[in-house]
């Protein structure tokens, strides 16, 4: 089996890159964290399916987590993702340390008012501003021809594609199907938390957005949604920072049937916190 | 005399841009906010020399103007500096609409803190923010080689030097030196507020800083900034925000001869605010 060979440096990265779309090969990237499970490669294999060329990032970003995250102890492997990856055939891994990201004097940021100060934003303040900011730096040090990013991260990708819109970065911004165990539990690279025993509970999470997601109007939304909140907490969920149905695009309240509805939620069981997303309908 | 060409939108720039560059064509930028004297054509000229093409901007940035500033009454005058533009032969001039810049549901912001807040960014809230936020559209939209800043706005090119780094935006920054009225008085777009009275004060100003960057170390440049500031109202400014010596790269105080250092200045004479920088030394 062939190695994905991995770069360190962006001037390396560039140089990969260059080369190819010098011989005019579309490149696609996908950034991710790392600890990688079934749903990042498959946002690899649509990303395959997308470019010629297909580089995955393998960054744990520490500005997107607050002071009382889960920063250091975040999984990390990158033997066994730079495995996985090679086995998909993934062209180019790019594992840049922090400083390489963040020099000693890097103080520029990208924040995405309104769109990522609420939802994810109110409970975990700074954390689409750390987004955005590497993000932009990945898709500028690479410059593809499109980039992918996971419908599970749903809010994610709503502030990826305005930033990325507002900001006028060439590249074009795909996204693919959140993919789940077969009870419904989204995948998460965080399920890796989870006691056998709310590993148990945890499906209920994805169950309660689909009774949402099945409502005709806003108003019947509105309370199928409490009352799958008085459920989850009876179901051992700690706490529901939001159980929530929004606009698709603007991610403000939906107004109902005539807009694209999305159904969000962010929920702890025990000490892990879960989110997840389906559409309205 | 043949007209340069006039773009009103970013997907109309890209494809003239992306035709040079696909036959191999270099591209320089400058961005300008109009009202257009020498200094800029000396910039404009630069950037000639650097690319086989240059597009000059022409955009009055709202973001960049507090609310108390002169934004509604800054000059502009299109077809002026289409005019000198064409006879220089500038090869294409970009003069978006505001909303070409800012769609209606665009939000997302770029700032530089630290660097962006001192100096400038103390006595105006918010305008590196907004610098910061239009030249990354401007320069994502053009994709040019290099981009050409005058050392007339220091801060600013020190901002954008250090944006252009953090965020791994491709592209090369050029800067090119003040160019000034026999008078030694910087030009400037905003030197046409000043009444006759006060044109013949203002080039105190530069004087002043000339005084200071002669100094042979750090306490005898604070010594006479300090007399400077004096004399400088005793001359007629109304307020002197700040003359400051700082170290040329951090723009933090000046530690001394072993540093390349640069004396700033703001000051007010009547209601037009003026600035200007010369190097220490």
């Amino acid at each position: 089996m062939r190695q994905s060979p991995i770069v360190r440096t962006a001037d390396d990265l560039g140089d990969v890159l260059r080369g190819w779309r010098r011989v005019g090969l579309s490149v696609s990237l996908v950034p991710t964290m790392g600890a990688l499970h079934a749903g990042h490669l498959d946002l690899v294999r649509r990303a395959m399916q997308l470019a010629d060329r297909t580089c995955v990032t393998l960054f744990v970003n520490p500005t997107q987590f607050g002071p009382n995250e889960d920063f250091s102890v975040y999984p990390r492997d990158e033997h066994a993702d730079a495995t996985k990856l090679s086995d998909l055939g993934a062209h180019i891994l790019y594992a840049p340390p922090t400083e390489e990201m963040y020099p000693t004097h890097s103080v520029t940021r990208v924040s995405v008012p309104q769109l990522g100060d609420l939802l994810e934003g109110e409970f975990r303040p700074g954390f689409f501003t750390g987004v955005a900011t590497v993000v932009t730096k990945l898709l500028l040090q690479s410059l593809p021809d499109v980039a992918v990013f996971g419908e599970k991260d749903y809010q994610q990708l709503q502030v990826i594609r305005r930033m990325v819109a507002d900001l006028f970065i060439p590249v074009r911004i795909e996204s693919a199907l959140t993919v789940r165990e077969t009870d419904g539990l989204a995948l998460s690279s965080r399920n890796a938390y989870l006691t056998a025993a709310e590993r148990q509970v945890a499906p209920r999470l994805n169950a309660a957005l689909r009774q949402v997601a099945a409502a005709g109007d806003a108003a019947e939304a509105e309370r199928i949604a409490a009352q799958m909140c008085v459920e989850l907490r009876a179901a051992g969920f700690a706490r529901i920072d939001y159980l929530t149905v929004r606009d698709a695009e603007t991610l403000q309240p939906w107004a109902g049937p005539s807009r694209p509805g999305r159904v969000l939620v962010a929920a702890w069981l025990g000490r892990t916190r879960l989110i997840d997303n389906v559409a309205m309908g």
